[in-house]
C-alpha cells in the first residue's frame, strides 16, 4: 500500500485510481451506484469518484431507526447529490417491523434490506458496479473480530475489495485519511447510521479494544491493513497448494470419488488438507477429522455426512453420494411451516410485501405468492432443468447457469430446486426465477429460508 | 486441539503426552532439562513431565533483579527439585550489569543470558531436549503482538512447539488449565519473574488489551490457540506453493540465477512470490518490490542488494553475486570498534568475563580474548575451510557443517568467517569455534556483533 498525502485531494484521487486499477474494481467507462448514508466515508467516496470524472448515481437507505435524524440524513444526502448534480435514489424501510416479522436482529434486518434494495436498484438502473464506502479500519476490525472468534486463513482477508458487482474502492484509506480529505475539500457530513451490521461487536471493538491497542501501536490500523494484503496473497498460495493436492489425490469415477489411503496418510499438513478435500462432500471441521481418522480404521468403517458417505476401503477412501440425495422429492403443502431435507431445513412463511426491498441473501427467497401453486416440490436439480434467472428473464439451462457461476462439480451436485407446478421458482441458494420475483404489484410474499444442519 | 479436564491430573498428563507425540517433541526415552522459574507454568511442566515417568533435570536462573525475592525463588525451586528427587542446576546473573555493559534492554539481556546458559548447560549435561513452560496464552499474545506491529503469515504461528533442541510441551494448555492442575495436585509456586522478555509490551497486552477482548469473547485464548494450529498448517501449504514457484521459475547456472520475465509476470500473487524468490538474494519487502518493477523496465536496468545484483535482461532477470562478496577481505585492527562489510556492520568491544553465561544469539559472538591475535580478518568462507564447532571440539569442514545445518545454497553463499591467525574463530551467525569459546578461566572477552543494514 503506497502512502499518500490525504490532505491533497489530487493525491487522494490518484491513490484511489491506483487502488481501483490494481484490484480491477471498475471496467473502463463504467458508471457506479454509490451507497451514501451521509456519513464521512460515503460522502468522501461519492465526492472522490465524482471529481475523478467517474459517472455516479447516489442511493440512500432511510432505515427509520432514529426518527427525525433519519429524515435529516435523507435530506442531507439528497442535497449533496443535487450539489454534485447526480441522480439520487432513496427508499424507506420499516426496519423494526421487518426485523420482528422475520424474527432477526435489527442489524441483520438492516443489512438484508439495504443490500437487497441496492442490488435490485443497480440491476434496474443497468449500472454495472455498486460501491460501498468501507474503509481500512472497517476491514481491520473485521479481521480482529474474526480472529477473536477463531478462524482459518480465510478469516484474515478482511473486507474484500470486490465481490461480484459490489466493490469497496475506499479500502486503501484510513478513517483519518478520509477525515483529512473531508477537511481539505470542506465537505459536510452527518453521523453515519447505515453501517449498522455487527453494530454491537464492531462498536465494542472500536471503543474498547482499539484504543488500548492504539496506545501501544499508534500505527496499528495501517499496519494491519498492509498485513491484510499479505494475508490475501498468502491465501491465494494456500488455495493453489490445496488444489494441487485435490488434483493429485481425488479421482472421480461417475458419481463416486476415490482417494488413495496411503498417499493421503503421507500428506503434511494432513488435518487442513483432509478438511479441504472432504469439505465439498458435506464435511465441517469435525466431520473432516472423523473422515481423516478412517485412514487408521478397518476397511468397512465409514462416515456419513448430510450428502455423502465416506467409506474406508482397503486401498481407498470411497466417497458416494447418499441415495436420498439423488432421487428424493419433498412436498411442501399449503400452511406447512417447516420441512427437513437431507443436509438442511427449510422454513416457510407468508409475509405482506411492504415494498421496501427484496433481500438478496442466497439462503432466503422472496417469492410472489400469487405465482405459486401448492404443493411445492423440493428436489435435486437434473440435466435438462431450466429457469428464467432473475434479472435476465430469458430461459436458461441450469447446467449453463452453473457454468456461468463457476460452480465446482461437488457444488453442482448439492443444488436443489423449488418447483411450483413443474416450473422452477428458485434454484435454491443460487438464483430466483424472474417469473416468481416480488414486484411493486406483489401483495403477499412467500419467504423461504434454508438453514444448514451439518 | 482436544479438550480435557484440567482438574484431572491423569487426563492432563494424557493430553501432554498426546501433544508431545503429535508434535514429535521428545525422542523415545530422552531426558529433559526443564527451565523452572518457580512460577505456576514451569512448576506444573516439571511436575507433569516427572509424574509422566520422564527423566528430568531442573535448571533455574537467578537474574538478581528483585533482591531477596530472587533468592527466595531460587530456594523455592531448589526445594521443589529436591522434593521430586531430580538434579538441580542454578546460575546467577548480574543482569543489570550485563545490560548496561552491552547497552541492551534488561529484558533482552535476561533473555540472552537465560537461553545462553540453558543451552550451554544442556550441551554440557548431554541432555537432548531443553523445555520451557510457555503455554497457550503466551503464544496467543505473541500472535496478537505480531499482528499489531504488522506481519505476514509467518507472524501468525505463535510460539513454536519445537525449535531445534528447544521444546514447549505446555502450549496445548491455557493459563487456567495450568491453575487447575496446580490446584488438583496441590502444588505451590512463586511469582514468575523469568519470562522477562518483551515484558513491557506483553504485560500491556495482558492487562489492557486482553481483558476487554475477553469480555466480548470469553473463550478468545483457546479459540486463538485453535486458529494458530490452522495458521501453522496454512503456512506449510504456503511454503509448499512458494517452493513450487521457485522450482518452476529459478534456474541456477554456476553462480548466477535466471528467472524468465514473461513467466514471472504472469504469476499471481506476484508481490508475495517476488518477495519469496528475491529474499535469498538480499531483498527485503522494499527491494523485492523494486526487483519486481524490473519486469516492466527496459533491459539493462538493475537493482543492487547487499549481496547481489538483479539485472533486467531481454528475456530474463539475471541474479549475480556482487564481486566484493566473493573476493573481499576486511581487516579488524586492535582497538577498532566498528567495520562495514557489504550487507552488514560489525561492532567490536572488549568486556570482562563475569562468568555469568555465554549468550548464544546467532548474531553475536563471545570470544576468549586470550586466544585472539590482531588483526582479525573477515572474509567469505571458501571450500576447504574447517573449524572446531562449539560443543563438538572436533575438526569439521564448513561444507559439512552447512549440510548438517540444512543451509540452502543462497544461504551458504552469504556466510562469512572471522579469522584469527589463519584459524577460523567464528562462522559468523552460524557457530562459534570451540577453541575460541569463553570458559570460566577466560578473563576478557571479545564481543562481536553483526548488524544487518539491508
Amino acid at each position: 500500500m503506497k502512502t499518500f498525502n490525504p490532505f491533497d485531494p489530487a493525491a487522494f484521487r490518484t491513490a484511489l485510481r491506483d487502488f481501483m486499477d490494481r484490484e480491477s474494481l471498475l471496467p473502463a467507462g463504467a458508471a457506479v451506484l454509490v451507497a451514501v448514508s451521509g456519513g464521512a466515508d460515503s460522502v468522501a467516496l461519492a465526492h472522490l469518484l465524482h471529481t475523478s470524472g467517474i459517472t455516479i448515481e447516489i442511493a440512500h437507505c432511510n432505515f427509520r431507526l432514529r426518527g427525525k435524524e433519519s429524515d435529516r440524513d435523507e435530506v442531507f444526502v439528497q442535497k449533496f447529490a443535487a450539489q454534485l448534480g447526480v441522480p439520487f435514489h432513496v427508499t424507506h424501510f420499516d426496519t423494526n417491523g421487518y426485523a420482528s416479522s422475520s424474527r432477526i436482529a435489527i442489524q441483520e434486518a438492516a443489512r438484508l434490506l439495504r443490500y437487497g434494495w441496492l442490488e435490485e436498484l443497480r440491476t434496474r438502473l443497468g449500472i454495472s458496479v455498486l460501491a460501498t464506502a468501507h474503509q481500512m479500519q472497517d476491514s481491520v476490525e473485521t479481521l480482529w473480530m474474526n480472529l477473536s472468534k477463531g478462524t482459518g486463513i480465510s478469516g484474515l482477508h478482511g473486507i474484500l475489495p470486490k465481490q461480484g458487482a459490489l466493490v469497496r474502492p475506499l479500502l486503501f484509506a484510513t478513517r483519518e485519511d478520509v477525515a483529512a480529505y473531508m477537511a481539505a475539500e470542506q465537505l459536510a457530513f452527518v453521523e453515519d447510521s447505515s453501517n449498522a451490521s455487527d453494530k454491537y461487536t464492531r462498536n465494542y471493538f472500536r471503543h474498547h479494544v482499539l484504543p488500548p491497542l492504539r496506545e501501544a501501536y499508534p500505527d496499528i490500523v495501517r499496519q494491519t491493513g498492509v498485513s491484510i494484503e499479505r494475508f490475501r496473497e498468502a491465501e491465494m498460495l494456500y488455495r493453489q497448494a490445496v488444489e494441487e493436492y485435490r488434483k493429485k489425490l481425488v479421482e472421480q469415477k461417475g458419481e463416486e470419488y476415490f482417494i488413495p489411503v496411503l498417499k493421503l496418510k503421507q500428506v503434511k499438513p494432513l488435518a487442513t488438507i483432509a478438511y479441504e478435500l472432504f469439505k465439498p462432500f458435506g464435511c465441517n471441521t469435525h466431520l473432516a477429522a472423523q473422515a481423516a481418522d478412517l485412514l487408521d480404521s478397518m476397511p468397512g468403517k465409514f462416515v456419513t455426512t448430510a450428502t455423502h458417505r465416506i467409506v474406508r476401503d482397503r486401498k481407498w477412501l470411497i466417497i458416494t453420494p447418499l441415495q436420498a440425495d439423488i432421487s428424493a422429492h419433498f412436498l411442501i403443502e399449503e400452511g406447512q411451516r417447516e420441512i427437513q431435507i437431507p443436509g438442511f431445513r427449510i422454513s416457510i412463511r407468508i409475509a405482506k410485501n411492504d415494498g421496501r426491498g427484496i433481500p438478496a441473501d442466497g439462503g432466503t427467497a422472496y417469492i410472489n405468492l400469487a405465482e405459486i401453486r401448492f404443493p411445492l416440490m423440493v428436489r435435486k436439480w437434473k440435466q435438462g432443468d431450466y429457469c428464467y434467472p432473475l434479472g435476465l428473464n430469458k430461459k436458461k439451462k441450469l447446467s449453463r447457469l452453473f457454468i456461468d457461476q463457476k460452480l465446482s462439480l461437488p457444488a453442482k451436485e448439492k443444488v436443489w430446486v423449488l418447483e411450483s407446478d413443474k416450473r422452477i421458482a428458485w434454484v435454491m441458494g443460487i438464483r430466483l426465477d424472474h417469473r416468481f420475483r416480488v414486484t411493486e404489484h406483489t401483495e403477499q410474499m412467500l419467504v423461504i429460508k434454508m438453514d444448514s444442519v451439518s
